[in-house]
């Protein structure tokens, strides 16, 4: 296995939204929903999703939890905040502030204030509409 | 925000059981645990963790769901497969087939074996020790 990792799928209840937190809250720009007019006979799932297109090629994608559980063939799990997190590295410390205040602005949760941790950053979390955790970050 | 993401980290339950999969299973290099000295008084937190360093400088960390969680300051979730999967892309088609298997050997259980989906690609999941779905796909 090479060491890399193309795509991030974050399952979300409300695709629209979802996009709409990302796009016009955070703004990461997106050509929106996409992929509208497949279906897979199979697992009974819908392609619907919307794409971002981060560095390097990298992909955030929102895919309804609904639909990620047929492709992958599992049940739909609870809601958790502590399955992952995702880590944004800014440029300053203010930013990781900013951040999380646009972030709240957006309807996001900060669940907890950015401060120095021991480990040698200065970070915050928001969860979004789905209770992904990112952790904002400045080190 | 700009559009990137610099960090994945995915909670686990068993921190040596995960690094082993990851490294020895799955051949992604790394460190092993690091960080083990750094203990946050304000959260309760570890920092213990095991990191991988992906393409681009992208990191790929495992910190235990129980440490996630209060450093987020959230209650542990229940595992759930929904949450999010990640994406690999592969070279060829028969490497999808063959990292499958390299997963399961490593202890991974598959969820949907390879094959091809009507949005245009050939792919299966699997999901490794703590419920994470991993999508592998070529196209």
């Amino acid at each position: 296995m090479k060491s890399r990792i193309n795509v991030i799928t974050i399952g979300v209840n409300n695709l629209e939204k979802s996009l709409a937190f990302y796009r016009e809250g955070l703004g990461l720009p997106s050509n929106g929903i996409v992929a509208t007019e497949y279906h897979d006979e199979v697992s009974g799932a819908d392609g619907t999703i919307a794409m971002f297109e981060l560095q390097n090629g990298l992909l955030l994608s929102l895919y309804p939890r609904t639909e990620l559980a047929k492709d992958a063939n599992q049940k739909i799990g609870k809601e958790s905040s502590t399955e992952f997190s995702l880590g944004y590295l800014t440029d300053t410390k203010e930013e990781v502030d900013a951040l999380l205040k646009q972030a709240k602005s957006a309807g996001a949760t900060i669940t907890d204030e950015p401060r120095e941790r021991p480990w040698g950053i200065y970070s915050g979390y928001f969860k979004d509409l789905d209770g992904h955790l990112w952790e904002v970050i400045w080190r």
